[in-house]
């Protein structure tokens, strides 16, 4: 399927590219992390430059199936705006569509409905900040009542408003979107929610009563991750790094994948 | 052992030999995916054009060691009815007898009974409709009611009975049948009952109180899968996405896959 | 290591050998499966025609290390009858000492404390007969409180004697022994009781009552499995399934190992 | 990256190569058994003869990546004292300074918090001491209070003061630290710590009471135990073995691995 390459890819700039490799990469991770649903779902970034023109992965493909190469270039109504053999999913961009369309700092969209985060993402009381990844959510999290499995158009305008400024948004009986300034960021985002989800899951099972933080330490938490978070290179290093694993385990990740040989070492497994 | 192919295959038709090939990746989907139980249970799909005649896995091999050649041909009473130097299990066939004889709309049962789903049909509430896919299954679901571990001739009616016209029979204390029009269709449906259970479960370890959904909104959410259920491409998109992600890990399902090039990309695992 | 293979091989009887493969394959499928706990715990068996020989992992491997030529030879007391260049735990046979000591009936005793039973096993009401695997276990389990990690030769009499002629032996905040009268059998018995604790624990997690079985259908459940257990086909036909799902997997269980081609099919993930 | 490996290494001592290999070898272990946390936390193993010199990760590696080249060697204050060309993260090492600083018989700190970790460090009630493994650690285990994020300096005090003479400290709200004399006895008592936290957690979701172990038969474990820990050879086998089993499933753990023969046997999967 990779021998007729569409010419467009020949006028991609080097800053798009470099996007549409990341993002692949990002596909990928989320695949390999055991985060993703079969071939439904997307992640979205930005396009730098550009007056609301998206990155999307196409309808009906797995996501360790992303390339750089097939991702399809979409407008804030997800209908696709350069020549592609795949086609798009308008509708399950509408999630993307509303936090992009209102929040001009975003750059990333990644949305998953995992077990754990299914599980947290049904009950009222919500995610905790107790434990030592939920304590790192505290006040970056927004809440969003279920309307149904399709998103009918007015919803965005309320999808919007229950994210505010926050950056991650709890989708009640479905799952949760996580947005951010770059694709590393929000990589390291979604897997802080991710491993919070688990560890509060594991820990409802277990009888008796959890030991709450202070707001005192609450506080410290927050202030500590706010400073992580403008930090750009610490994000970069954990995407980098684990991207690093999955190439070792995986080897290419798609034809003529030139990082291969960022492999750091040789074991296999 | 697959030296000797029996001649029978030469006579298979066009049509029967895509069935067969079809369901064989059935089989090893559900072993892929880890829902199995070892050498146990079945996976049916009715003749096209014939009166009465089945395709279902012979007794004593995996789910991984079903081949479009070793799948044997059986009467509505489970009993073989081409030559076959495999050993049909009429007792397990009973089952899946009394839901092809009772619905021609049917083409297709599948039987599994996963940690997830053992444990939502151990429970008096059977599944919940609060959750993302749980509120895709509002009245798609029958219950019936633990006889033994062996079925018992009459026993056939009243799963029937049971039944009605739904396409999930949750069979209580035990797991559950999935029917649908063709394979794509029950595999997706599947999997659909499979992330119910498992979403259901690890919410259930969570204390607190779900959000429930409300009338309106569980309409809505059925709705939306009745226009799924309607459009085959859709079940088949997903269905074939993943046999193509099984191929990349697994390489040929059977000698002379000829299917094998069929997977997209390259990536390994 | 293995290219000194001791003489001693040459001198076993093709039954001995026979039963040391066996065995060998069993302690992998443990492996396999992901029951075992590092290099901890045994799986035993009576050498036929012997007067209380027995076959035993040498402490210090794990189980995807046994082959057939480093099982050791034990007498009841534990203690290694003929020579080996690894050493034996005559400690940790206790347990096999007691149960062998005392069951003419018994030829095989496997060991095991997996998160699920060791879960089952620390509960005051032990196992639960509804699940489809639990009503199968019906009247078939005996209960023997803990006395400490190590076993003191006086706790053999009392362990003996809370099996009596059952054939699991919960051992209360420790774990499992199964025995039955052949390998494959015990393997079959091991896993239904795997399979039990597995579903007991996901379904503890969910809200609500169980759906409870009637005296009635329990015990046709009871008589179900009274003919299987009878029919020594059955377990073997489990048994060699899941040997060649493994060989499919792994490869050669051991240097020479002469049932690689026993495979089945081509399939590899 | 490791073409250029720096000149230090040739001024090593085989004592100090010997235990760099060694500790190398405990990161990819937590790697491969998954008590990873991607690229975070520390494994610190004390310099034999040296005056507060430590071997620890360099930062933005996964344990993988980890080899005995790359490990780099810093003070008490996490200051790298010997030419690298990897970052070292002092504020991540504040843990392990406080524990080395505090305890000269402690040759190896460990610090992980998986999810079962985690869920049991969140609970006022902390482990419980009912089943197999946690048993063992009955007179093992301190708790420290959650202070934040990142460890201030004067909390190293406090960490020091918590941990008393014990070798596992329960960090509620985040995970544990645990620290034995060698790193086979460190590794041997995180495993135990980690099977007593799944199983905790697991039977945490079954209903009903555990059955409770009485003060003498706790004392006897401890006793067990307390002989275990004496034998060095029992910690080294259960190091090496599961370091060769590592080797037989993922190869060459580093270039040169000259380890690499050692694997017993061929079984790969």
């Amino acid at each position: 399927m990779h021998d007729a390459i569409p010419d467009t890819v020949a006028t991609h700039t080097d800053r798009e590219w470099d996007l549409r490799v990341q993002l692949a990469e990002f596909y990928h991770l989320v695949d390999f992390l055991g985060w993703s649903e079969m071939i439904f779902n997307h992640i979205s970034a930005r396009l730098p430059g550009s007056k609301g023109h998206y990155l999307v992965n196409p309808f009906g493909l797995y996501y360790d199936e992303i390339t750089p190469d097939n991702l399809v270039k979409v407008d804030l109504s997800g209908n696709i705006i350069e020549a592609s053999r795949y086609p798009a999913n308008p509708a399950g961009f509408a999630l993307h569509a509303a936090i992009h369309g209102a929040r001009d700092d975003v750059h990333c969209v990644v949305h998953t409905h995992t077990t754990a985060v299914s599980a947290i993402a049904l009950k009222q009381a919500g995610f905790g900040h107790d434990d030592f990844y939920g304590a790192q959510l505290v006040g970056r999290i927004a809440y969003h009542p279920f309307e149904g499995i399709t998103i009918f158009p007015d919803e965005k305008a309320r999808m919007a408003a229950s994210l505010g400024d926050k950056h991650v948004l709890v989708l009640r009986n479905h799952g949760i979107a996580v947005c951010e300034r770059d694709i590393p960021s929000t990589f390291w985002l979604l897997w802080t929610v991710q491993r919070a989800a688990e560890i509060q899951c594991q820990a409802g099972m277990v009888p008796g009563k959890n030991v709450e933080l202070s707001d005192e330490v609450r506080r410290r938490c927050s202030e500590s991750i706010d400073h992580l978070i403008e930090d750009a290179a610490f994000a970069t290093s954990l995407f980098d790094a684990t991207v690093r694993k999955m190439r070792r385990k995986r080897g290419a990740l798609w034809p003529r994948d030139t990082n291969l040989e960022n492999r750091e070492q040789t074991s296999e497994d």
